[in-house]
């Protein structure tokens, strides 16, 4: 039976805690649905830099190459935060290994769940709506890694400097695998640009286009990132895929995440052309609420489901473990995060959430 | 007595309809506190287009030059859409006027009104928290104008490229004044930037660290792009002046308008370092309600009273403006954007609320 190897990279704050959950979930469906997994687990981040003297060691990103999929937990925290931005745990880990696995597909759901509507920070007649986006964001372009980058001269005309650049391919292979999640879903491609400022955006929404040419079922859009930050707020049930160029969709992604309200439910995936991804939740460490064992496990839970979807086509596996987090939150089961007084059952931990979402497999 | 130039562009869309009632209101206070105006109106955007064949004509920014300020209304629409980006009666006029005269220091104050929480986008409860926010926003450097700007190669690997480059200088002023605003409100700067990712973030952070040892009686914080959407979301009642390069302060200063939920109630300056300004409302042309005579023009008369303010320093007459806006409102005439049915009063057009405003002053 097949066998895969996962590489896990649990990190700092909650991570230990939520990814014990998730291989709780992992070793349940195994057994059931005929295959095998091999993990590893590794030092990343800020606990990295406490054993090993860096974010990402060189054993790490070994098990990581060794591995057919890598599953992150979260990094960074207060203890790592005055050490120089390259050094610091998130972008000392998570920019070099998009970098260097080419994960240039960067998918990140959100919706409202029914029920939760209520933790929405959005006006109860726009949450009460629902919706159910995926952020597209390029991952491996853009100004995060564009050349020349640096910083020149002295006194008051010292200058620092990035660049944002985009090469036809980069932008065609994300846009076609926009236009293939849309189909998928509710048919509507909306790509998120700066097309009156920016030259890369005017290239970008040419490719786009043309790329639309070869979905004539898809429906495109095109928003600047400005309006698109705030008809997210005002109406956000008008989104269905958003195409989003790395920076603006690190920007887009994250607010879409706030206005669900419940952010330790959302997973997301990055992707390389042959398939390998890192899977992690969307949230972050949580220093605030680590080591207490009441961190919800859901994100974690979820990014394990795509994992297996994704990397190992193992989608009846993936949609067991999503059949069973929507039971144990049907059934009324809730960490502290996403509890209210009139649930069914008093707040859960990690651990029972984890238990409660395991025996559903 | 005093006598100011103010360059009149009215635009397209509601500009024309709201700008009349700015000019009402105007002529009533020039005769109250004694000074005079001295107006010359020049077509701008998409109607300059039409009439003389590009959104800024020379003839208008020779208008501009002769004046002591300009008092804009709002460009664009669908007519003009289809034209090539550079062509386009936003970008075509706003980024040339912008850096002509070097209107490097935008300002867009944004608060919701008591009474007026209701049409805010946020959850009930965080709206009744309110906010008052100053959105920072430095206005011709950053990527906007950044070089080299372009396009090379052909076929898969042509790629288009924009330089976000920050000198020291450049920082450092937009910095001061951000600081100065703050003592005259809540004391508190918070300065987005992406410095996790960018150079041109980590020099504007240490840059903005330097001024404010200047500031010992003002809270410096620093916070990512990504997370200042998500907090102003969650809890936007945090924030007191926000410091953005321009195309953070782009984004941001677009989501604060739309979190107010009441975008026609919002002026702005962007202002040069010898008191020049250009005055317009922080909404668009809104193209679907122009030439009905309903639009909200208080926006388009409270950027005339922070002309009056910044570039004339006319502080009795800007106030009056003000007074007599806010005594309108309590007094529960609204036009259709803010009109609720427990109002006092039946909805008012764009021309009754000019008349509301002038009787006040
Ligand atoms: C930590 C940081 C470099 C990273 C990014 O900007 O991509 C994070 O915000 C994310 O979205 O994964
Ligand atoms: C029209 C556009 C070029 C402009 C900008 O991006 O600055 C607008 O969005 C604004 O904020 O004034």
């Amino acid at each position: 039976s097949a066998n895969y190897k996962v590489a896990v990279l649990p990190g700092d704050g909650i991570g230990p805690e939520v990814m014990a959950e998730a291989l709780k979930v992992l070793d349940k469906v195994q057994a059931e649905f005929g295959f095998s997994l091999e993990l590893s687990q590794h030092d990343v981040g800020g606990i990295a830099i406490d054993n090993h003297g860096t974010p990402l060691p060189a054993a790490t990103l070994a098990g990581c190459e060794a591995a057919d999929a890598v599953l992150f937990g979260s990094v960074g925290g207060p203890k790592w935060e005055n050490l120089p931005p390259n050094e610091q745990p998130e972008r000392g880990a998570l920019l070099p290994l998009r970098g260097h696995f080419k994960l240039f597909c960067n998918m990140r759901p959100a919706r409202i769940y029914q029920g939760l509507e209520g933790f929405s920070p959005l006006r109860a007649d726009i949450s009460a709506r629902g919706f159910d986006i995926v952020c597209m964001r390029e991952l491996t372009g853009g100004i995060y890694f564009g050349l020349p980058k640096g910083r020149e001269g002295t006194g008051a005309n010292e200058k620092a400097f990035d660049t944002e650049v985009y090469h036809r391919f980069e932008i065609e292979r994300i846009a076609r695998l926009a236009f293939e999640a849309a189909r998928g879903r509710r048919g509507i491609v909306t790509s998120v640009d700066k097309a009156n400022v920016l030259q890369a955006s005017i290239l970008w929404r040419e490719v786009v286009i043309e790329v639309a040419k070869d979905y004539p079922d898809v429906t495109l859009n095109h928003i600047y990132i400005d309006n698109a930050t705030m008809q997210l707020i005002k109406d956000p049930s008008q989104f269905d895929v958003m195409l989003c160029s790395n920076l603006f969709g690190d920007i887009i992604s994250d607010e879409m995440a706030m206005i669900t309200g419940s952010m330790g439910l959302l997973p997301s995936v990055s992707l390389n052309d042959k398939g390998f991804g890192l899977y992690e939740p969307a949230g972050g460490s949580a220093p605030d609420i680590a080591g207490q064992g009441i961190a919800n496990p859901i994100a974690q839970i979820l990014s394990a489901a795509l994992m297996l979807r994704y990397s190992f086509k193992q989608e009846e596996a993936a949609r067991a473990i999503e059949r069973a987090v929507s039971e144990t939150l049907a059934a009324g089961y809730f960490s502290g995060d996403l509890y209210s007084a009139d649930a069914a059952h008093p707040v859960q931990t990690t651990a029972q959430m984890g238990e409660q979402i395991a025996a559903r497999i």
